[in-house]
């Protein structure tokens, strides 16, 4: 029997064919062919193939592009959006142009180029989320960006083009259509409920099972309305807009947090291809969300193929229930220590 | 330079990377393994390995489930969504959840395993379209349901699991999202302009060169905002909401068009993988939407990966400006009286 689910984040409905019940094993997942690092323009010795970097940590003396770094963020060499469009705004009729302003950059998240996510020492998971939030302060500066999305392709299946390991952003001129939609969400939840949609998900998911582990600061859980089999999102347990206002603490809690997450998935998948986005409050408007937005992290397998179905109606068919997949992503057997 | 565009007829804003103009040759088209007709369920002689037939064109003597069909429609085996859900509604906080009824249908286009909507013929493809309207047609009086989404999956990349030429449909107990925005954007327009939202991107394609072909009835068009490159709108030219009452004229020129648009792009990129959406007025409340909707079915060639950025922010990247597709797939060679 199916069940048409949602949550209240978002339009998008959910058919969760709880009876196909599909387990890690039930999934065909695809072996990428590594071209290694010889020719990996993101290895310690090749800068001088990317762009000028922007920001490195870790390197001892102050030569830029060179190595010794360890975590380097260079712009994107194929950039979406980038701080010179100049073509005018127009409205006609039923269409509609603004200016591509913005910035796209690679964050390069490790000197090794076949590590991961979860794989990574503790130390440069949070050098990592050091990069990332000193790039969003920068970013804020710049009043002609309203959003950053930060965000990670794992896997080639998964849209990634190179294999050394690195997350990206992108910061657009415009708050974008997904994150309009879920402040617009957020902020009618609170006017009806008087609380926060995602502090009430939280504890939804503690009551029917739907947790994978809940750490000092974060909860990581199948949601309620899982797009895709083994949906994970990590919610910091604090009510808070701004990933970037983390706690020396909450940092360093969220790097074993994301380790020990993406872990369990390379373990039971036999690292899948993924995608991994941050939903942020947008950069401009300081404190306008913070009674209702609550950051949050949005990780996504690609182990289904998003079809007609889909696209046309936003109807997503996912054949494993959040209660399954959260019980058997809490079963993986990861070190407890390292998360490894 | 990039520019960021939108049609009003959505929330979705696109990154048109003006300068990157990927050409049908810049890209890599998969070739899918073909398994042939032996172990085909859908090939005549097959049968008894689907579910019984709802509906089955051109056989000439009426046992149901024997060769001799032109077009057939059988349930889907594996059913998203059916008939028989019984499961309660419920809303609890942030969560919502309603009874998985509707129905899933497999449309199998014609008895041929290796026929393609580029290579039916006129009277093959006439059948089908004349099964699909005797579907909706017939969906409609089941006043649970809401919609029916009607689409094509052709290509395993395109999430098509079976490869004898078929399409699908998803009747559901909910107006699907898309829909519900496609609707609330086409209102709002109208309000602010008093013509349909439709009718004026027909009008504005012919200025600016974007339209492929013009029939008697339908135009063919690559969208000002197209997500992925060589994205197709075909428009009917009449302002109608909906698909199933077209006349024998404007049905037997929507054949034509479809087989010389899905021809155009398998000549240009070598049988891509690509998704069609039939985007149609609800089932229910009959006339209510006709001021402002306007019936049109979208074709996704999947030559490009949506991953982090636009799951995350809604924005797609197009690496090919819709002017010059437009003109790429004006110039494919087909026979002009055939569509072949």
């Amino acid at each position: 029997m199916a069940q048409l689910r949602k949550d209240l984040t978002s339009r998008t409905w959910v058919v969760i064919a709880t009876e196909r019940g599909k387990r890690p094993h039930d999934f065909k997942v695809p072996v990428d062919e590594r071209k290694g690092e010889s020719t990996c323009p993101f290895c310690p010795g090749h800068e001088e193939q990317t762009p000028p970097e922007v920001l490195a940590i870790g390197r001892e003396n102050d030569a830029p592009d060179t190595p010794g770094w360890k975590v380097r963020v260079v712009p994107n060499k194929f950039p979406a959006l980038s701080g010179d469009a100049a073509e005018p705004s127009f409205q006609d009729g039923p269409l509609i142009q603004r200016p591509g302003i913005g910035a796209h950059e690679v964050l390069v998240e490790s000197p090794d180029h076949d590590s991961s996510f979860g794989t990574h020492s503790q130390e440069q998971m949070e050098q990592i989320l050091h990069a990332m939030i000193q790039r969003i302060k920068d970013l804020r500066n710049d009043n002609r960006l309203q959003y950053v999305q930060l965000f990670k392709n794992s896997g080639r299946k998964a849209g990634a083009s190179l294999e050394h390991t690195h997350c990206q952003l992108i910061a657009t001129p415009i708050i974008p259509p997904v994150v309009e939609e879920e402040l617009q969400c957020a902020h009618f939840y609170y006017e009806k409920h008087s609380s926060c949609v995602w502090c009430d998900i939280l504890n939804k998911a503690h009551e029917s099972g739907r947790v994978v582990e809940a750490s000092p600061h974060f909860a990581v859980l199948c949601p309620f309305a899982s797009r895709v089999p083994y949906q994970v999102l990590i919610l910091p347990i604090r009510h808070d807009g701004e990933f970037d206002e983390l706690s020396p603490d909450e940092l360093q809690d969220l790097a074993a947090v994301l380790r020990r997450t993406i872990r369990r998935l390379e373990v039971a998948f036999n690292n899948p291809p993924y995608n991994m986005q941050w939903h942020i409050s947008p950069l401009q408007g300081p404190g306008q969300y913070d009674q209702y937005f609550h950051w949050h992290l949005e990780l996504l397998p690609r182990l289904t193929i998003a079809a007609g179905f889909e696209l046309g109606s936003g109807i997503y068919i996912n054949p494993t229930a959040p209660e399954l997949a959260a019980q058997e992503l809490r079963e993986v057997k990861i070190d407890a220590a390292t998360g490894i």
